[in-house]
């Protein structure tokens, strides 16, 4: 790698660092570029450069923390299992204070920034909604989950931790559980 | 009704109603009290003896505008048609842009603010979901549903919808309908 280019990762991954420290320390509201920089140590016309607004910062400040997750879900041959597997790290990480904020701050952005949404689904929310849909399609091929439209199936078993989360509910390892079981067995007798 | 009662409760609708015409025409971000005075013909502080923020005005206004909702959940005996009926008619509201606006500003705001999540909860979501539960409960008691957690089988019926509305995907009746049938019916073969 050339210097440059060092420089600028390194630049990168400060102020990525530096938006996650301060939206914990500060909230999103009062989160700012000029905030930003001055924590980076960089001038706030190099985060002008890379990012379009704050919520894009922290957008990728959260893709960093997330990288490692790429793999694709377990597969162990027990949908049900692995589901719990998966959907147990998600109430983990959602209770994690630092996702927690930064996911809340970015959600709330998104429902008035189109352009940060549209980012948020590119980057985060149609890869890893293409990865359940292969776990899924794997089991649908193992004859464990029946030939529906996978995307309502994604729904029906992720939507329920997420909305929990964003109403505050008790969010538990033993809910986690609960979604899985309902969503494969069914709520009739 | 005394004079003054009335004159209040005047100036209360008027004031929900500039609040909701002009979340519409300007956006959360930049709707404000004053604006929400000068457009209901009121002075700003009667609006701040009454709500402590711009968000709870829009939650009143939200309240107003579902009145006539708060009678119970359909109850025909027939549970999968009961549940359809609501779901469709969430569909319809989430897809109504009135309701869209105002209900996605409401849900960012709550995002950040501790205080208005504890209104909205209180006033909206719980009474709402007591209600749900109500219908629930009915159906177990007629042996249509297995004996769940009924605020887990509430999150699996109703959470696909809302968070497909919250990422943008495709919120149609025939989506209300897969989701009751998933949710009844279960995703294993």
């Amino acid at each position: 790698m050339p210097d440059a280019s060092r420089r600028n990762e390194s630049s990168r991954q400060a102020i990525l660092a530096a938006a996650f420290e301060l939206v914990g320390e500060v909230g999103y509201a009062k989160l700012s570029i000029e905030g930003i920089a001055a924590r980076a140590g960089v001038g706030k016309q190099t985060i002008y450069r890379w990012w379009p607004s704050k919520g894009a910062v922290l957008l990728d400040a959260f893709l960093m923390l997330s990288e490692g997750d790429g793999g694709g879900l377990p597969d162990t041959g027990d949908l049900e299992a692995d589901l719990k597997t998966v959907l147990r790290a998600t109430v983990k990480e959602l209770t994690d204070e630092r996702f927690d904020l930064t996911m809340r701050a970015l959600s709330s952005e998104i429902m008035h920034d189109p352009e940060l949404a549209r980012m948020y689904a590119e980057r985060l929310d149609e890869p890893v909604r293409e990865l359940k849909k292969q776990r899924l399609r794997k089991a649908v091929e193992a004859g464990q989950l029946s030939d529906v439209d996978l995307d309502v199936a994604v729904d029906v078993i992720w939507g329920p931790v997420t909305v929990r989360w964003m109403q505050r509910g008790p969010l538990t390892v033993e809910f986690a559980d609960q979604v899985v079981e309902t969503a494969l067995s069914g709520l009739r007798p």
